[in-house]
């Protein structure tokens, strides 16, 4: 929205495309890679980054909602396919998925009997809890319906890991063993079983679909410090005032932060209306000109002031822009200083307000 | 976007109006009520929350860009006012304004020159900084402009008080002292001193316009607690999962939580990308037909669980919703949990992909 502040935040769409081709060679090629695109795309702009990813040969895409997948169904090519993480809970909406081609992934035994009662020329995935405890059937779900003999038409038995960002995690080993066990169950069918972390965790994993999301706009701190994968986003915050402060004095809400005299200060043209976390206050780092500084006093709605003394003052005085991530700033490393974590940073805050640049691919692509 | 899910955030345009004439009611009637809509005033939305206090009478509104000036300028009775917080730095911004009639808060003594420069025919308000150190001109500034004889031609001298909320802050008194040297200095022009919590403070904080922004919203806890405001935001989250565990089990992402054998679980439809902090994960609450129930383990982009053993059966069975925010669970409560603010949880973050409802006026006025 802001485009006459010059605080934008960019993303590289060539990166993204990248990170799937770099997936996709991580693992067979009977595994299929999908791509996680919930919550506009982790908040990255599901518009850009669908056809993105359908260029880098991308034809599964996972929403969480049946709201998310009418939104993204007319930006994709028509022979994608679209599944619902949570399913649907009544019999007419899924009836709007057979008339629309969206598949269901079923989570209950009740998303389950609509699904055999109503669905028609749609797909579905049933998901089974190895775990989690949050979505997905049973064990004793699972021996129902077998018992019962309506155990819907599926593609994929799936399940979700709990801690697959922690490798040495005894649950991976154990949600490993369920799933094939569960597998077994159902006569072999084929599984869908790894998200981004569960990717690396081995070809043990992999089972015949992958569902990569974070690791596509690389905002997995535990992979992305492999090297293996690219950081795709970055944001810079244009600076409105600056100031030398002649004698003490505080800084921003509640003075939580006193400047000493001689200090200078930099106002930016961000604050937590735009995502940044107020969390951040006092707290948080800004990059110019080869010098990392410090954001003093609490962050307010629309603006933050930073402690630039460091600064010699030809760099002071010509400055017009800093860096609050990007190549000297980590997504990750600003998360975590915010006790957050990279997803929630951008899926729910980041950037609602601010100015957005796409930057890789031809136009006429995205 | 959500509304299928039935997760619904829902806004009061009549308790946003009732709360402008409220502090209309606190103040002179030679005291102008302007009202503060950045950040899509505050993220409540600001093409429902504009019209609604329009029709209290207000014909004064803040944003903080000139992005959000063009954003709401259709929206608003061509006679309603609006300035720009941030000011404008260029050139070709102050002809913008001139040619949208959009008028601009003056922060430093580069702005000064440019408005004195480039404007005609639009209004200004000089801030001048009494303590926040955050925009504004310095007194120091302030003697200059006068000694340079080049002092703008304004409407409103404004300074913004930096701890408002706390009644017996010495701040208050000492900024209170320096706006009204300003005054003077500058031959007692009019001015504009009061956010929400100063016109609490009482009438010499009052001046000759008050600029209320979360007051108006009922998201500042300090003043809603005295029932003189209205909260204006209720959310519902839909339950789209139910479980009984037969074992203790792990919940959620890295298992951060154990639910013993016999806990009745609830999945909702809400995750942190619909805004619900991450940092209340095992930590917030929710209310269910008389019970106040615990999330437990960490929150998921999308979903969240709570532990509802407490519900009896028969609630449990037939629930369908829960509150996360309401007459049980204020907005502030939620926050403050959180580590957060009310401003924050709203402005930056609650509702991007939820399903809202506006309530109050009639349809064919907002």
């Amino acid at each position: 929205m802001d485009k006459y502040s010059g605080t934008t935040l960019t993303i590289n769409l060539d990166h993204i495309r990248k990170n799937y081709l770099t997936i996709q060679s991580k693992v067979a090629r009977s595994c299929a890679v999908s791509a996680v695109l919930k919550a506009d795309a982790y908040g990255i702009g599901i518009k850009h980054v669908a056809p993105a990813l359908e260029l880098a040969g991308c034809s599964i895409f996972f929403v969480a909602t049946i709201d998310e997948a009418l939104a993204i169904q007319p930006i994709l090519n028509p022979r994608s396919k679209i599944y619902v993480l949570h399913g649907a809970h009544t019999k007419e909406l899924i009836e709007l998925c057979n008339n629309r081609n969206i598949h269901l992934v079923l989570n209950n035994l009740e998303q389950i009997r609509l699904f055999n009662e109503f669905a028609y020329g749609i797909s579905a995935i049933l998901h089974i809890d190895t775990g989690m405890n949050r979505l997905g059937i049973s064990e004793q779900d699972l021996d129902q319906i077998i018992f019962d003999n309506t155990v819907p038409r599926i593609e994929y038995l799936m399940s979700h890991l709990a801690s697959s960002e922690i490798r040495e995690a005894d649950s991976n080993k154990l949600q490993l063993s369920l799933i094939k066990k569960y597998q077994e169950k159902l006569g072999g069918i084929k599984v869908s079983f790894a998200n981004s972390a569960g990717i690396f965790l081995g070809d043990d994993y992999h089972f015949d679909m992958v569902r990569p999301g974070c690791a596509l706009y690389g905002i997995s701190h535990k992979i992305c410090e492999t090297g293996l994968l690219e950081h795709a986003i970055t944001l810079y915050a244009h600076i409105i005032q600056k100031r030398i402060i002649k004698a003490d004095q505080p800084v921003g809400y509640g003075g939580k932060y006193v400047a000493k005299a001689g200090s200078k200060l930099l106002t930016l043209d961000i604050g937590y209306a735009d995502g940044y976390p107020r969390s951040l206050s006092n707290r948080g780092k800004v990059f110019v000109d080869g010098y990392m500084l410090d954001i003093v006093g609490l962050i307010s709605m629309d603006s933050m002031v930073v402690d630039a003394t460091a600064l010699p003052d030809h760099i002071f005085n010509h400055a017009t822009h800093v860096e609050l991530i990007g190549d000297n700033i980590s997504i990750d490393a600003v998360s975590m200083l915010a006790g957050s974590s990279g997803y929630e940073l951008i899926a729910s805050k980041l950037g609602n307000r601010l100015k957005r640049m796409y930057v890789g691919l031809s136009k006429e692509k995205c």
